[in-house]
């Protein structure tokens, strides 16, 4: 199709919008491995999982079968205020690359909390609110994910509480400040709150902190008080099955306007964006139907996936939380402070881990500075200012597609543009003043880090 | 029309979008008064305005007979980035206020720059760069503007130096790198860069800055660089002329689902974005086709139209702008530091004081603190957290809508929803702290500012 035909901005009709939630385990003939409990080393069942998370969730969670699940009505509604969500044709990125390629991105920063984080955040609140509970904790690194819960409870009801990554809250204050718009309580981490806060601040003095570090404050701030659960961003699941709606959205797109994608970019850090995106294709991969060239993007600071471990670990630092088998750097890993924003996780979603063992997708990883090249190049021609999360999708995207000018094919290359970079002026500061460096963990440091895993033998 | 009919949000198609921009000062039978040469006090002519702003704008400035002006394909095609932008049912708000009123806003925020501002920065940019011009000069308030230019310069090519209210400078540090991200340099004003920075400087020392002085700033660089002219973010016709793309999508959406609307509700700073978004409505009532009730809101600490003068004043704190007969409340008047954002400026467009002169809009005035009530209000409800300016048009919003539940009348009330708040969480947080303050100018600053004002005999 040619110009004309196809808008800059591909939306669908709200009836158009997803019914259902789509779990790509239930196509997976060999399944992602199974949560351990990190007691008994045995595959978690509901009722070890019910005291952490809410009832409806573990459901999710542990279900690996069920291949739909059907979006509630009250989720549905919440929906309908920031979605569905376009899909755009870069059509002023192709002409500035001068490349044949055909450029798509699906756009999840149009809501207040700036990324896709609010597509599962919505979710859970909602089964927290049914199953009658006060409020829940969790953690943020970039501060979406604590933003979009707080929009979340906010619309709920709910109190929500917050841990951020201590090196997150310095660097965006404002962020705080939307959540306790939305009427959050946020406190950075490593705090002295926590039992395991008070230990990670006495073995690390004066640490940045981590997601893993986060996690575990918020799971024991949720156990310790009455009516309250936890609630997590990224990694589980149940994340990637509400993250579903994004690469459904993307393909009904696609399918209605007779697009056929070659290509699927993401970025990856805990993985929830880049299984939602890519759940429907991977689908049809693993069912036969079809093939496409998936490409998971890290930072080069935090690979998971093309330089960690295929193994059992723990998912907090803490490691209070159950065990899961992923790529990992060992939870035990602490990224360099200068690494901006989020992706800074030390394991990777089981469904992404396992999709990846099984070759439906590939993964490369990207430095800092070229990041925020990327980011700015697409900033001037495309009119957004993207998340530097976001901007490893399209650092890549850009790479294929001046590929494609060499080789002269038309590919249809789709990325995920997850979110925007309006609170990360900080980090976009230091690029622009010159003053960004790159960051490369030293095979020692990852050794280090991998001897500090648990042994699981199963 | 029922819940199940109108949806979340009414988007146009890509074909729908305006074709051309409505001019409204082609329906008045009583125009606005001419702008005046500040020396000879003689209608200006297209000669006098050509060393200030580009000639293709000075033109549409001019012009107060031609009803339509075609929008280039350029521009429309940067357009298509951002645009149509949707009408929004706030059925959550209806819905949290128990209220019978229909609500529609028009959202202007999904882009980069925050705001509206952006259709009028295209189109600026686009006409300095057909004229072979280096760059533009410009100043800035809450710093949308300047956000807007910058991403329009960047697309064009063009050099963007950009001055920015001191106070708003410091307060919003993040907007300095967006425009810096795309490649605009950008000086707190008053500065000691040109000649009236340097006096304004000397005259009130520590001064927080105005958006008067800023103009005069960014006036005095663009005429002194060769291949350099002046483009200004609000209050000149020729910028109401671009904004009417507002008002033109709005009237096209509420007609696609056959919705007459009963009340049009915009806020007011130097009346860009209600004259935009009024345009085709007044236009109706001018041509006695139809009526509407147009509220314009204010800020009480800068109140314009409720409190100021129609009469000649100086555009700029530096009177080196043209005159204007408008709402002025003197343009010696310094906005109180505490008040937050735009709607800073000290008269309103001619176009839009002309209009209310004629009745066919009103006006009221609204406190900062139940300001940011309303926008909390909002965010919460609606999921987006407004920008301080566009919370005026919220509050009021509000209000009717509250009537409306005590007399049980299902108006269809539509507001313009001008940006979001993300580079305002300085205000946020003083809100969010208990520590906002409301300020109203006495009579007498009043008194002593209008005292400075020209005398015009015409």
């Amino acid at each position: 199709m040619n110009k004309q035909e196809i808008p800059y901005k591909i939306y669908l009709e709200e009836q158009e919008m997803p019914k259902q939630w789509y779990n790509v385990r239930g196509d997976m003939k060999k399944k992602p491995a199974p949560l351990l409990n990190p007691g008994t080393l045995q595959p978690l069942k509901q009722e070890d999982l019910e005291g952490i998370f809410c009832s409806e969730l573990c459901k999710q969670e542990l279900d690996d079968t069920t291949r739909f699940f059907d979006i509630p009505e009250e989720i549905r509604s919440f929906y309908k205020m920031y979605r569905p969500s376009p899909l755009v044709r870069a059509y002023c990125l192709e002409e500035k690359l001068g490349t044949p390629a055909h450029i798509y991105y699906k756009f999840e920063g149009n809501n207040t909390s700036g990324s896709h984080k609010l597509n599962s955040a919505i979710a859970q609140a909602y089964y927290a609110k049914k199953q009658g509970l006060k409020g829940v904790t969790t953690e943020t690194g970039a501060g979406q994910w604590g933003t979009a819960l707080s929009m979340a409870c906010s619309y709920f009801d709910l109190d929500c509480q917050v841990y951020m990554v201590k090196v997150s809250y310095e660097q965006k204050p404002f962020r705080r400040e939307v959540m306790r718009t939305y009427g959050a309580t946020v406190t950075p981490s490593p705090s002295m709150n926590t039992e395991v806060g008070r230990k990670i601040n006495a073995e690390f003095p004066g640490t940045n902190g981590s997601l893993g570090c986060a996690i575990s404050e918020a799971v024991e701030a949720a156990t310790k008080q009455e009516g309250y659960r936890y609630v997590l961003g990224s990694v589980l699941s149940q994340v990637l099955l509400h993250q579903s709606v994004i690469g459904l959205e993307t393909k009904a797109a696609l399918d209605k306007y007779g697009i056929k994608a070659d290509m699927i970019i993401g970025c990856a850090g805990g993985g929830s964006n880049l299984g939602g995106l890519i759940a429907p294709f991977a689908g049809e991969i693993l069912r036969g139907e079809a093939d496409y060239d998936i490409i998971a993007v890290e930072p080069a600071s935090c690979p998971s996936l093309t330089r960690g471990k295929y193994a059992y670990d723990f998912c907090d630092t803490g490691k209070v939380c159950p065990l899961a088998k992923m790529y990992t750097l060992g939870s035990g890993f602490m990224p360099s402070p200068n690494h901006a924003g989020g992706l800074r996780y030390h394991g990777m979603s089981s469904i992404v881990s396992e999709l990846y063992d099984q070759k439906i997708l590939r993964a490369v990883s990207a430095e800092q500075t070229e990041v925020f090249k990327a980011a700015t190049q697409f900033a001037r021609t495309e009119g957004i200012l993207p998340a530097p999360e976001s901007s490893h999708a399209i650092k890549v995207a850009i790479d294929e597609a001046l590929k494609c000018k060499e080789t002269g094919e038309a590919k249809n290359i789709v990325f995920g543009l997850t979110g925007t970079g309006y609170f990360d002026m900080v980090a976009y500061a230091k690029y622009n003043d010159g003053e960004m460096t790159d960051y490369i963990p030293s095979d020692a440091d990852l050794e280090k880090s991998f001897s500090q895993m648990p042994v699981v033998n199963l």
